[in-house]
C-alpha cells in the first residue's frame, strides 16, 4: 500500500514554514525538502532579511508583502504569532500543504533510520480515514494491518483523509502549567502507528508538524488571531483544529493523527507562554462544549459555508465569553472572503 | 505512576480460562500466573479430563457442574463456544477479572523482555481513562507522558478505568473472510501505546486478551448465546463488548485499548470460522447501527438496570431481524437474574 517514494509530485505539495530567523534548519531537511516548493511566511519585522539556504525553491512572504496582497482583509492573518502560516495556505495553489516549525528537525526511527515525515504524511492523505468505528489494530490501511473481526464491512471502504496531524519526539507540546511542572519531560516514546480520530470527539491539533489536503479542507485551516494586539496566543493550531474537526465529521472527512515523527528541538519560555495562554486555558473551558455540541445544518456541503456557519455560531454563542470571539467570528468571514479572492475556482471546496 | 510488581494482591483478581483441553500453555505463564487463583470453564464434554499443571490454585467448571449451579438459568451460558468463559465472571468474588485463550502465550517487548500482560492490565485499569476528549500523545497516564497542550483542564482528572482491552501479536483477530485473503498475516507490529477508546464510538472487544474490574462492569460482561444450538458464533466477545461500551458510555466509565501484548500462536479454521460467522457478518451491519444510536435513560443507574433496559430494546428492535434476537434479549435477563443469585450484595453495581 506504501506510496512509492517518488510521491507527491512536485507539482500537488508545498511546504509552509512561519518563521523570524534564518532558515538553517532546512539544511537537516534538505534530501527531503529541496524537491518540493516552500511557502516561507516571515512574522514580525519585515525589514529584517531571512536568509534560506542555497538550493531551495522557495518564495517568501513578510508583512507587508501580505498587506499588500490581501488590502484591508489583511487584518484576518495574525502578526507576531506562528498563526500567520496560514496566509501559505491561502496563496498556494497546491493540493497538498505541510507545514513545520523551524525548530523541528528530522527524527530517527527506532532502527536509527531517519523518518521522512513528509512521505509518511502523504502516505496517511492517501489512504481512507476509518471515523465510524475503531479499529484496535489502528490504521487498517498500514502494511501488515486490516481491519479485524467485528469491523462491520460496510464501514471499510472508509472516507477520504483531509488531515495528517504528526507527533514530536523530545520536546512534547505541553501548555505552560506542565512545562512549569514538569521541565525536564521529554518525549521518548515511538508509537509505530497512525489511527483515524473517531467522528464526535475532538482533539487538540498541533500545527508544528502538519499535512492536509488543500482541496478537501483548506479554506477551514485558518489559525484565527493570535499574538499582536489580540489578548491570547498560542491557540493559534487549537482553534483551527476544533473548526476543522467539526467540519470533517459534517462533510465526511477523515482526521488521522499518530507517524510521522519529528524531532522538536526547544522548548519555549514557559513564563512567556502563560502569558499567551492564561485567557485560553480559562476560555477553553467554554470553547471546547461550544465545539462538541456545533452541529451544522445539511444545507452547508462546502468548507466554505461551513466556515462561514460556524462563525455566526461562534459570534452568537462565544461571543458572550468576551468581544474577542465577536472579532474573531468576523475574521473568519474575512479569512473566507480572502481565501475565495485568491482562490476563485475553489468556490465549492466540499471534499469530492 | 506504575503499578507495583506485588500488585495485584492474589484476593484482588482471578484469571477465567474457558477451554476444552489440557492446560499446558499455563507452562509458559508460570511466573506471572501461578500467584492467582484460576477459573477454569470447562467447554463441550463433561467427562473428559483437563489437565492443570501442578502448583497452580483452581477451580473447574463443566458443563454439568454450570447446570448444577445454575440449574434453568444455566441456558443463558453458551455451550460448545468459548462464550461460556463468562461463567466464570458470574462465580468469581474478586475486584479483578483477567481473561485470556488457551492459545495465547507470553509475548516479548521490543528489548526482548517477557511481556507481563497481567500487570500491564491491572496499571491500565488503576489509572482513570479519558473518554471525552483525544490525548493525541496515547494514555497521560503512561510514564513519561501526560496531557498535551489544548486539552482541558477540566477533563484532566479523567474517569474510573472499567476495562483493559489487549492486543496480539503474530496471529491477528482477524474475520474469516480476512484469514481467507491473507492467510500469511501476521502481526509483528508492537505499538507502544494505551488509549482510551473516545465516548460514542464502537470498537469490536476481542476476548483473548481481556481484564476489568468485576465491581465496574461485571454484570454487563455477558458473551451471549452462541456455539451448540445457535445460529451464529464468534461474535460472543464483540456482542459484549457493544454492550459493555453504551454502558460505560452512559455511566462514565472508560474503557482501554492497546498494551499490553499476548502472543497468539495458531489461527483458527477460517472455514470453520466462516460458517460460525456468517450470519453475524450480515446481522452486524443493522446490529453496530443499533447500539450507535442506543441511548439510556438517566434512571438507569445501575451496570444491571442498564443492562436490562439494553435487552428491551434488542427484543424491540433487533428482534426484527431474526428470532435469535429474542432469544438473546431473554438470556440477557436471565443472565441479570442469575448473576444476583449468585451475587446477592452486587445489586447496586453502578461505577462508583
Amino acid at each position: 500500500m506504501a506510496a512509492s517514494s517518488s510521491y507527491p509530485l512536485k507539482d500537488d505539495l508545498d511546504i509552509v514554514i512561519p518563521t523570524i530567523r534564518n532558515l538553517d534548519f532546512l539544511e537537516m531537511w534538505r534530501p527531503f525538502f529541496q524537491p518540493y516548493h516552500l511557502i516561507i511566511v516571515q512574522d514580525g519585522d519585515p525589514s529584517r532579511t531571512i536568509k534560506v539556504p542555497d538550493g531551495f525553491d522557495y518564495e517568501l512572504y513578510n508583512r507587508n508583502d501580505i498587506n499588500k496582497i490581501l488590502g484591508p482583509k489583511a487584518s484576518c492573518i495574525s502578526f507576531k504569532d506562528s498563526a500567520c502560516r496560514c496566509f501559505g495556505y491561502m496563496v498556494s495553489k497546491k493540493k497538498y500543504i505541510f507545514t513545520i516549525d523551524d525548530d523541528c528537525f528530522v527524527a530517527k526511527d527506532p532502527t536509527g533510520k531517519d523518518i521522512d515525515a513528509l512521505q509518511q504524511h502523504i502516505n496517511n492523505l492517501l489512504h481512507p480515514s476509518t471515523p465510524y468505528f475503531f479499529n484496535t489494530l489502528y490504521d487498517p490501511f498500514s502494511d501488515g494491518a486490516d481491519f479485524v473481526r467485528g469491523y462491520p464491512f460496510s464501514l471499510r471502504e472508509g472516507v477520504p483523509t483531509a488531515v495528517s496531524h504528526g507527533l514530536w519526539l523530545n520536546i512534547p507540546d505541553y501548555d505552560a502549567p506542565t512545562q512549569l511542572v514538569k521541565p525536564r519531560e521529554r518525549n521518548t516514546r515511538y508509537v509505530d502507528a497512525v489511527m483515524t480520530l473517531p467522528k464526535g470527539i475532538l482533539f487538540p491539533m498541533c500545527g508544528m508538524n502538519l499535512a492536509f489536503d488543500r482541496n478537501l479542507i483548506g479554506p477551514a485551516m485558518y489559525f484565527g488571531l493570535m499574538g499582536d494586539g489580540q489578548p491570547i496566543g498560542r491557540y493559534d493550531d487549537m482553534w483551527a483544529g476544533w473548526c476543522v474537526k467539526v467540519i470533517c465529521d459534517h462533510l465526511g472527512l477523515g482526521i488521522k493523527t499518530g507517524l510521522p515523527y519529528i524531532w522538536h528541538s526547544k522548548a519555549s519560555n514557559p513564563f512567556v507562554n502563560l502569558k499567551k495562554e492564561y485567557k485560553g486555558i480559562f476560555w477553553q473551558e467554554e470553547i471546547i462544549p461550544f465545539f462538541q455540541d456545533a452541529t451544522l445544518p445539511k444545507e452547508c456541503t462546502t468548507v466554505q459555508a461551513c466556515y462561514k456557519e460556524l462563525s455566526k455560531q461562534v459570534k452568537d454563542k462565544l461571543g458572550k465569553i468576551d468581544p474577542y470571539f465577536v472579532k474573531l467570528a468576523d475574521s473568519m468571514v474575512t479569512w473566507i472572503d480572502a481565501w475565495e479572492e485568491l482562490n476563485p475556482s475553489t468556490k465549492e471546496t466540499n471534499g469530492k
